[in-house]
């Protein structure tokens, strides 16, 4: 949430992320626009860093929290990455491609995550609606 | 398909790209080993390094050539750049989110996206079919 709120302060769309790897900590969160960077969402942002640091592009066992719904790229990267396990804040119905515009469980994908959802939801879509409000 | 083969000398798996902004050239493969990126593939690497180039993240009107059809992230990233065309070679029927695995025309994404497939797509298949083969 902090990640996030952070985002919302950079006028980026506010989500932010964690990746956790053992008792490494990776934070990071929306980046788009300042990076100039379509594919800087707080997910990609951290697995990238991450797997850097880490010096593999895999992250098995590693267990990722943001505060929105992945979409269809960052679903790509969890997978991509091996993550372990993902918990999510808000359902994302447009783009959310967990359990919203697309079910994970559809997309016979051979990679096992685990999924919790709802995790601070309230939090994440108060903040993502003012934004937008604000916006308007 | 000299990008897919850049790859290949590299060890990677032997995908290309190319984008086309007007006049301008991007070319790029897959660098996920090297990298030690996930999301290193040969679309999102020449998406991020045009986006940079031209300063914005979104690449309205962009053209991309590709050796392999995209996977979920591809197409994600692919559509989060407002990409206008996209033409591929081989079909990728495990990892595919064009026609293969998942078809783009179910995904219900509001932007419209031009798409050829099989251009030199006996190439791209050979390629990456000995890629493996000598993996193994």
């Amino acid at each position: 949430m902090e990640e996030a709120e952070i985002a919302a302060y950079e006028n980026e769309v506010p989500v932010g992320a964690v990746l956790l790897i053992g008792d490494r900590v990776y934070r990071g969160h929306n980046r788009v626009i300042r990076d100039h960077d379509p594919t800087a969402h707080a997910e990609v942002v951290v697995i990238r860093e991450a797997a850097k640091e880490v010096g593999n592009y895999r992250l098995t066992g590693s267990r990722l929290y943001v505060t929105l719904e992945p979409c269809i790229m960052c679903v790509g990267a969890i997978v991509q990455a091996r993550i372990g396990r993902l918990v999510y804040g808000a359902r994302d119905p447009r783009y959310g491609a967990i359990e919203s515009m697309l079910k994970f469980c559809d997309l016979h994908i051979n990679h096992k995550l685990d999924i919790c959802s709802g995790s601070m939801e309230e939090r994440s879509s108060a903040l993502l609606k003012d934004f937008f409000q604000a916006r308007r």
